[in-house]
């Protein structure tokens, strides 16, 4: 264990060029927090001769990722290129099966192929560890799979998307569109192009697989994640929010119930109170409900290169160090199988906002309907547009109503929201959103 | 590894019954995990026929901490008696020499002797876990000594004393004075019956010291620490706070200067949007600040029997899975040594309050000595009590002035404010408040 650990790194990107940064500047530190050095022996990435800033001249250049992770002068396989296809994932596989420990930030490769790495790394006895994976800088993984290994969780949550917290936070604080926002993120490369993958969930939903499985003892997948994103919320919503003593964030939601580990990213409405709801702009965090013990949140940084780099430097520092754990924390043959959650059977409150067209017997028409279901209101606000007062043409202006429910099957809401639009005594569809108390 | 780990439990109190329990209680999960079973086989504690409301039939009694820390049978010994000094200190040192590792919460032993007991984890190449010692059920100690290995720290803060953060958001939430909000803590047994301990700040210093030596490589020392209570907080100070944007904690912060470490605790204002400010009750939160990257915030329980059990249990299983860490992060030959900060030294932006005689010339006064100082001020507020409308006996009433200054030097507030005083045109004495910005 006092020989050097030699690491092949594939992928120089922001993160791989910030590793190469953080192992040469943190030398002397590591060195003696390891009890041996680490040193980058090899890399590979898409171009060779692109500037990246960091010294790398005399670092060994390989071909391409398959060829670095069976070299033989390597003891540790760094995956830093993404996607769950390959080539990442042929040379993840190949560095395991060739006894190397692999330290990865590949979300979607661990939530598609996750158990099958798992039981490689398991079979060769060698280190699969993924902290960058998961919320850039905060050492939850770490935290779930050794600090709380005493714990019977209850739940998991976290804002674990920079780019939806980002639009959400410009939404409530200026009261812009989410278009707007959207527009804004990718003017300063909070978002890309193509923003389905974060907008729309997905991006959460990896990272949430990831974390129930070392939470819950559950096998990673992200097809066992429900998923909505953010697209449909209004500006209205977030007002409304803030009115009810509530804030709108994207949460990726992982919580056992009485029918096993439900897993669902969807907006949701959080306590204004609640540590999770003051995490703002591109800020990440992560709370976990222990059983019988208060939450424990974590907020840091989800993303950019010195964080991310920071939590891949740590995970081949535990390499170095002869740490290791099992990936998901418990041996492959104690991960108990993951189905997909039923949605119309998850339990809690909700927030309704309706257009109801402003003529007599609507809200009574509306809570007829919820009453029908059994679903009890929180509270209710129906706000005149003009203060009451009806428009010179005498028209009736539809007038938005927010309800909050108490806890009630998913179910019974679609139900009774089904008959209120049969009714025609609203203008458009409901907007629902979720509420998730602390 | 494949053989039962054995732990020997000295100290049957809130904790140490909740030790025995989480070890029962989550019997197959830990054993899934650590790849081998936990399991106590003796204890020892004050009386031996108390009933803690635990299955302790089983477990072998010893008669003192010594015996069972050198007990042929045990491979850990754990320590929840607490105390600097014996029988806590021998039982580890006893433990430790015949080779046994050491889990233990006590932060007063590790800040008086923690240099001495990790010389002897590191002769006898056994472990010396402390995960509860400092902010009980947040994960931090593995955080600093494994999560952040990568990392170059700036800087950590936190809140580290749950009685006095109870206290300070009483006072500020309803408007009360210490001596009340302390009588209820007292009364709901957040507070000692002698809270000198707590509300001082020596409970802070010493968890502060462990902080420090873990983010920075210095010899853990509590004498190093610069200690302020918050007796002195009066409700203004708190509602001034609100008004500037500050919210006030007691802090326990250690910083990288050009001088070297500076180790302090005091009562801190932070800007409201920190994520430390949102920290209310008795929670703890600790905030580390990495050279490059955003900061990283961990918030949860400081105390609690099943909370620090907790950290207590993750402790025992990283003994179980072998891993064996220095226990201040590096090895003892590179800890540096530690200095007290010189206070006067100090650099940051003041917030002071004074009370000013209300004759003219006192606000030209009080701005000419601070402006001799070259101190900046930021902001300034003076009110007067009754609206400015004169008393009806024609004498001059006291006049609260709020002054918040740009970053300046400790000693020269120091000078700026003896010489008002000297001047005569403010009544009692200056309260001078450190402002932590993020």
């Amino acid at each position: 264990m006092t020989t050097t650990l030699k690491v092949g790194l594939a992928g120089l990107g922001t993160v791989g060029a910030s590793v190469v940064r953080l192992i040469d500047q943190q030398r002397t530190a590591l060195t003696q927090r390891c009890g041996r050095r680490i040193e980058i022996v090899a890399v590979t990435a898409r171009s060779k001769s692109k500037d990246r800033g960091v010294a790398l001249k005399k670092v060994r250049w390989v071909s391409d990722a398959l060829a670095l992770a069976i070299d033989k002068e390597i003891d540790v396989f760094v995956e830093l290129m993404g996607g769950a296809g390959d080539p990442a994932k042929l040379a993840v596989e190949a560095a395991l099966r060739s006894g190397k420990s692999v330290v990865t930030a590949n979300k979607a490769l661990l939530a598609k192929h996750g158990v099958k790495l798992a039981a490689l790394a398991e079979r060769h006895h060698v280190a699969l560890n993924f902290e960058a994976a998961v919320a850039g800088g905060i050492p939850i993984v770490k935290t779930l799979r050794e600090g709380l290994v005493g714990n019977k969780l209850a739940r998991i949550y976290g804002i674990l998307n920079g780019t939806c917290n980002y639009i959400l936070t410009r939404m409530e604080q200026e009261g812009l569109s989410f278009a707007e926002c959207l527009k804004d993120a990718q003017r300063l490369g909070y978002a890309e192009a193509n923003p389905s993958f974060d907008v729309d969930g997905h991006d959460t939903a990896q990272k949430l697989a990831i974390l129930a499985s070392l939470a819950f003892g559950t096998k990673v997948a992200q097809s066992a994640v429900y998923v909505e994103g953010i697209s449909s919320i209004a500006p209205e919503d977030l007002r409304a929010a803030d009115d009810l003593g509530y804030r709108l964030k994207l949460l990726g939601v992982a919580v056992r119930t009485a029918k096993g580990i439900e897993q669902r990213v969807h907006p949701t409405m959080v306590p204004k109170s609640s540590s999770i709801a003051q995490v703002m702009g591109v800020t990440n965090a992560v709370t976990i409900d222990g059983e019988g013990i208060p939450p424990i949140t974590l907020v840091g940084p989800g993303a950019g290169g010195a964080a991310t780099a920071s939590a891949v430097v740590a995970d081949i520092a535990d390499v170095a160090r002869g740490i290791r754990a099992n990936p998901f924390g418990r041996p492959l043959a104690q991960l108990r199988d993951t189905k997909k959650a039923p949605m119309e059977r998850h339990e809690g409150g909700y927030y309704i906002r309706l257009l109801a067209r402003d003529f007599p017997g609507t809200a009574a028409a509306i809570a007829t309907r919820l009453a029908e279901q059994k679903i009890s209101i929180e509270s209710i606000v129906q706000r005149h547009p003009n203060g009451g007062v009806a428009p010179a043409n005498g028209k009736a202006v539809p007038v938005p109503v927010i309800l909050i429910t108490y806890a009630t099957h998913e179910d019974a809401v679609r139900r009774a929201l089904a008959a209120v639009q049969r009714d025609k005594v609203i203008s458009g569809r409901p907007q629902v959103i979720r509420i998730e108390k602390n």
